[in-house]
């Protein structure tokens, strides 16, 4: 692979994928490149002779189809975390490096889980209900502290929950692609191949980890039949994590106490879900990461990434495309090499 | 004052003020006195006689009417942490010890004020309103690391409520009758006095304070003024330390963002109030701590001190009837000394 090296005395051309919103404060950005804001229908045609592509719009699936068949830009990075909707075969087996927005979504997201924690303990969404129907219910509720919270995904995103849970008194445990003892952020942590044990003690199961072909569906009726009956589901991952028809089956059936999610099958959630109605679930709209100032943080990343690109210097949260996230190792937000240069 | 000692080979006659709903687990109490279970209609003619009182029914105000004119009972215990409804002048200024549960609600009220910050900041409240309507709404929420909490009251509850909110990444300082400096749950302590400048500077106000002469509507109109038109306040103390009609017009008025209520002037809170209905106000029905088990530890605490009573030993949290709660100095849920023994 060639460096990533702009040609001499010419900015790098930079194609920013938009939907009904645009990103604000490219300024800075636009001061190191030709800048070239496009939606769906106009990609194809700005591609060629990109040199890099700004996935604003991290909803849409356009690149695939727009992708040009000699290959694409050098460069494709995504103002999410997940690449899940981004990755497509071409770009994959391509030269293109991929980086995503890594870093900004931990802590908003920790903070946002522990509060679905405590909404689920608390029985907080019955309250508010209640409240609707000018009801006085008087209940009993749950501690937080000493239960058992199972992270599922050791990312940086399930390593911030886990020390949120952790402080505020819950025993956590993780789960991930590599067993180990003593994680200073989530203890012990179980192997994908010894989840099944895992779900059986936890209180709270909490999925934040990536979409890939290994995690799609991973849980699945077979799993939650392994949770606790006063078990709670959070999911602040993707929806395919979950096989959604078999959550709303158990929830019915009492097999799991409840659910908080965040993220579904299809978004926006179909009006028809059952999951809107059922009593013992919390239905969020996907922005569980999105605290105010998220899209000037998205920008200034990216606006970083594009210096290093100009200057042909290491990117940072380069994603390995085969595993569908940035490989371990690499610490969060802070530079490191891409292999761009290595193999280059 | 005379030591209080049962008569010599006689068990103690206990009278339990109940309402709907009575006390479980009583076996161990029946074992050490003659208990009698008395609804608030056959109060007075129960306690001539009687050497102690369990006031079961908290909510009940009926101890002050039908307290004997010459004196009542040695010792009234009392199943609630606040005591406000139940001091009335023959009691206070008697010689009567009265007992309270402090120390069963610390934790469970302090995770709930945790649950009720993490809700207004990632306004969850509207996220199942949403819901209801099947509704998708995006909406940028806010980080509660480094928000500022203002927690005004210095007892046991107050102080679990610090140690959470800091734990939980909040920048916490107290508010109580003495000020001081690095308190190790409160940081800086301002005395009542300087409560103005403290209000203006939160982000969270959380009412942790028992209802007392000195702080009965302590949060009215001039401090609902001294607050951030972006602040909230949080109240699991009681009611009435709210001026609940200068709540409702600072919350109209957007002169606060929002509030998250636990205890009213009325409770159960009327049909009628506007705070149902306020978009930005959380209404829970008095429950931020009874977990479940709470009923338990409530007679379990009481059939300690009523053993330390029945042997003539020191009870435990008693209370200072002239402040209105146990004195500062007392540790929670530990022996103190009562004061018969040191009087008697």
């Amino acid at each position: 692979m060639e460096p990533v090296l702009p040609a001499p005395g010419e900015p790098p051309g930079v194609v920013v994928l938009v939907g009904d919103d645009e990103p604000r404060g490219m300024e800075a950005a636009e001061r190191l490149a030709r800048v070239r804001y496009v939606r769906e229908n106009a990609l194809a045609q700005a591609l060629p002779g990109a040199d890099a592509v700004f996935v604003w719009d991290f909803l849409s699936g356009a690149l695939a189809d727009a992708w040009p068949a000699g290959g694409g830009p050098r460069w494709v990075h995504i103002a999410s975390a997940g690449v899940d909707r981004l990755l497509f075969p071409a770009l994959v087996e391509g030269d293109t490096v991929v980086t995503n927005s890594r870093g900004i979504f931990d802590e908003p997201i920790a903070e946002y889980v522990l509060g679905l924690v405590l909404a689920l303990a608390k029985d907080l969404h019955s309250t508010v209900r209640f409240q609707g129907e000018r009801r006085w219910r008087h209940r009993e509720t749950e501690r937080i502290d000493g239960a058992r919270a199972l992270v599922v995904g050791t990312g940086p995103i399930g390593r911030a929950i886990g020390r949120r849970l952790s402080a505020a008194g819950l025993a956590v445990t993780g789960a991930g692609r590599t067993a180990r003892e003593a994680d200073p952020d989530l203890g012990t942590v179980v192997p994908m191949e010894g989840l099944d044990a895992a779900l059986a003690e936890a209180d709270y199961v909490v999925l934040a980890a990536p979409l890939t072909a290994r995690t799609r569906g991973m849980v699945d009726a077979a799993a939650l039949d392994r949770m606790r009956p006063s078990a709670r589901l959070i999911n602040v991952g993707r929806g395919a994590l979950v096989a959604e028809a078999d959550l709303v089956k158990a929830l019915r059936a009492g097999r799991i106490a409840g659910a908080a999610l965040d993220v579904f099958e299809d978004e926006p959630l179909p009006p028809s879900s059952p999951l809107w109605e059922l009593p013992n679930v919390i239905v969020s709209p996907h922005m569980s990461g999105d605290v105010v100032g998220w899209r000037d943080e998205l920008v200034r990343l990216f606006t970083d990434n594009l210096g290093r690109f100009a200057a042909g210097r290491p990117l940072r949260n380069v994603v390995d495309k085969r595993l569908g996230y940035v490989g371990s190792g690499a610490p969060t937000g802070t530079e490191q090499t891409t292999g761009i240069e290595q193999r280059g």
